[in-house]
């Protein structure tokens, strides 16, 4: 659905070889230096290849568009967490491998925290840039809803629950990447978005493990659900088979 | 923060007594009439007037830009959403409260099977529809996330929960409403969205009531929470309190 698994790759690596930064990293650069200067609106194409010292061709080569040069990574980011979704086999709790596909993209943001937050400060002005980063996130929906569908079609509602915790995920690694944006990379981003994505796991992932091996079990719970009119020796029998015992 | 309470409301009733059609409704006749006949890229806001027999002020006073003329009631229902969010009182429980609000969305769109069906197709193949779809999307969302954060304030993670259930009670809502778009508008759009913002009130409104009075008991479900290393007694105990049971 998210079409990202055709999308480019980092294709610099031969050029890295060199002494001076890699043409693409270096059109980032340009790019955002001006932005900075003169803002994003006023400055175009034609001043980041000039500043680069590159041709307009160059800069096409690397990104469609002005927006695309802003979010240099998320292509990359997408193919990473497709293909990560594409390697995972029955074993993985569908919940817990989402959320683990969440924190590819936190740690895109957390490998350069002054680059990040200078772009959360660029995104926060423009509108076209927040309606583009819109889409990015949606893609990123997509994909952990698309795997969800998969693994819980086995279930009677599959593809809404699969559509609904990938929203979650997606709404809670985000409040937590905020958070540490609006601090300035202040803090441990991992931390941050691992409480987060804890909250959605103990919502909807009661049937794993709420917890990796270690934990204190005091915040280990069992979920029941039952018809209201169902009989009471039923109920019991069902907590009976969860908690394992007899 | 969605900013809609400051957005226009429908201001064509003093031109509802004639008996043509009030302008705003002819325009999105004609515009709906030019996108199937020419498609979407091909119409002109000039084909637009043209064809309502009206100037281009006309069409401004009513849409910002041709996408606006897509979504005419998208304005009026967020402010509808945030005027019902700001008339709630302690004593509605939040999640429901904010199913509740994503219903008055459903109803707009079951208002008229026929024009949402067809802008749904439409949308479907413009990306830049789809584009304006998700903004839309993401200031209901902020609607909902904002008055949930006020109540949930109170809480230790009231903002992130706010954010997270926010985005599933939107998550669900829209798969209701995509799969009854994708039947051409056939079927009970109220139904399809009320079992989907039960997954969501299961997962995150236990504490209140699943059902409103009248409903059909086969579907009434109880949620009973409890740490593992529980007494089996205890959690009797509880089952049987929040049945009413002796």
């Amino acid at each position: 659905m998210s079409s990202s698994s055709a999308a480019p790759r980092r294709d610099e690596t031969a050029e890295t070889a060199g002494a001076k930064p890699p043409m693409r990293e270096a059109l980032v650069a340009a790019a955002f230096q001006l932005f900075l200067e003169r803002g994003y609106e006023q400055t175009t194409v034609d001043d980041i290849v000039a500043l680069a010292g590159v041709g307009r061709r160059s800069f096409f080569r690397y990104f469609p568009s002005k927006e695309d040069v802003v979010f240099p990574d998320h292509e990359r980011c997408l193919a990473d967490m497709t293909a990560f979704l594409a390697a995972s086999d029955e074993e993985h709790e569908p919940v817990r491998r989402v959320c683990d596909a969440a924190r590819l993209v936190l740690r895109m943001y957390a490998e350069n925290p002054a680059f990040s937050v200078q772009r959360y400060r660029l995104t926060k002005k423009v509108p076209g840039l927040r309606a583009y980063e819109l889409s990015v996130v949606w893609r990123y929906e997509r994909a952990l809803a698309e795997y969800l569908r998969g693994r819980l079609a086995v279930r009677r509602d599959g593809t809404l629950q699969a559509d609904v915790i990938a929203a979650a995920v997606v709404a809670a690694h985000n409040n937590a990447l905020r958070s540490w944006l609006r601090s300035d990379g202040q803090g441990d981003a991992s931390a941050t978005v691992d409480h987060a994505l804890g909250y959605v796991q103990s919502a909807f992932g009661a049937a794993s493990p709420p917890h990796p091996a270690g934990d204190e079990p005091a915040d280990d719970v069992v979920v029941v659900v039952s018809r209201r009119g169902a009989p009471l020796w039923r109920v019991v029998q069902e907590i009976e088979t969860t908690l394992g015992r007899d």
